[in-house]
């Protein structure tokens, strides 16, 4: 299956700011989108980046460049790939650093003319789409707005329950997470940035040993 | 399976103190508990409610009152029951409002030993047990603990993967996922309590409209 991945190379990861500086929050988020492409590539997909520009280091795969924001990006590509039962088409956030092969793997396999994976906030950290004139808005309440959307063009729709999926790497709570369940090249980086666990009483948290 | 239910009558939730006065906090609780107890018994599972004190009104399943703290309660049961392979025990924490028969049925029927359900922030919401010598430590970073203590007595354990199971509603964020992904008695009170999402510039968040 083709999974475009979608990366924005402009300021990331900008709700990390009290804890990284720039420099750092785009050398995370290269971290995360290096483990997505290999869980996607692990689970049998054909990553293809979305990319707001050029990367440098370039990635091992197709890379289309598309300076505008997500959801004109990524309608673009829905729009000239019609995709079908017979040709899906994933699209998978670059910042999903708990995805691994098998709940990928399982993602690929659910039926459903348009899956939704529900992000924690009411986002939608990924789709499968198998119907040609579904289109997505990422705004705001962007899963509730996919279930209308999909029943307003007849598709039947799943919704794929994960936490590991459910989880973007946004904020300060979300590097626990990361720490906890990651084992790539984001949890590593976060290791020799310093951030470890931190409990207070019986709340877990992140703290920063050079902060 | 019989699914131990532990709840704790004194002073629940106490982290949406900003929000519930003590009174709606008892109401909010009651009503999760209600919905965990209808999906546990929609998954073909026999609720047992392990709780702090008798509940008033009295729930329509067996009762143990244990107020010790929840792992000696949870411990002294484990130790009671003595889990097995044909005769598992589950432990289904009582603020998992977003479980629901599908995904408890998936975790009924999952395999291992010892299968952990991750909550968001290191926890644990919930366990198959199906080994007599295993037994439990909430306090801290219990998912870790956990994975540890099931290898130490040398259980085959299984990491169960789901948003719905690893969101227990603790804290203001929690009550978005609640309001998005809820149909239980737990939405029903939110809404009537006149909570509701509020989203800013992108960001989603609960406001409530009397307060």
């Amino acid at each position: 299956m083709e999974v475009l991945v979608p990366f924005s190379a402009d300021r990331p990861k900008s709700r990390l700011a009290e804890f990284f500086s720039p420099d750092e929050r785009e050398s995370l988020a290269r971290s995360m989108l290096d483990d997505v492409l290999r869980a996607v590539t692990g689970a049998g997909g054909d990553p293809r980046l979305l990319s707001t520009e050029q990367l440098d280091p370039p990635v091992d795969h197709p890379v289309t460049v598309d300076s505008r924001p997500l959801t004109a990006a990524v309608n673009a590509v829905l729009a000239e790939r019609e995709p079908t039962e017979s040709d899906p088409l994933a699209v998978v956030m670059a910042d999903l650093a708990l995805a691994t092969p098998p709940v990928l793997g399982r993602l690929f396999d659910a039926d459903g003319d348009v899956v939704i994976v529900p992000g924690r906030g009411g986002g939608t950290n990924a789709l499968v789409v198998r119907t040609p004139s579904f289109r997505v808005d990422y705004h705001g309440l962007s899963y509730l707005d996919h279930r209308e959307s999909a029943a307003a063009v007849d598709a039947a729709v799943t919704v794929f329950d994960s936490h590991r999926l459910a989880t973007d790497i946004d904020e300060r709570a979300d590097l626990v997470e990361l720490l906890i369940h990651g084992d790539g090249a984001a949890t590593d980086w976060l290791r020799e940035a310093g951030v470890t666990l931190d409990i207070d009483e019986g709340r877990v948290g992140v703290g920063r040993s050079d902060n």
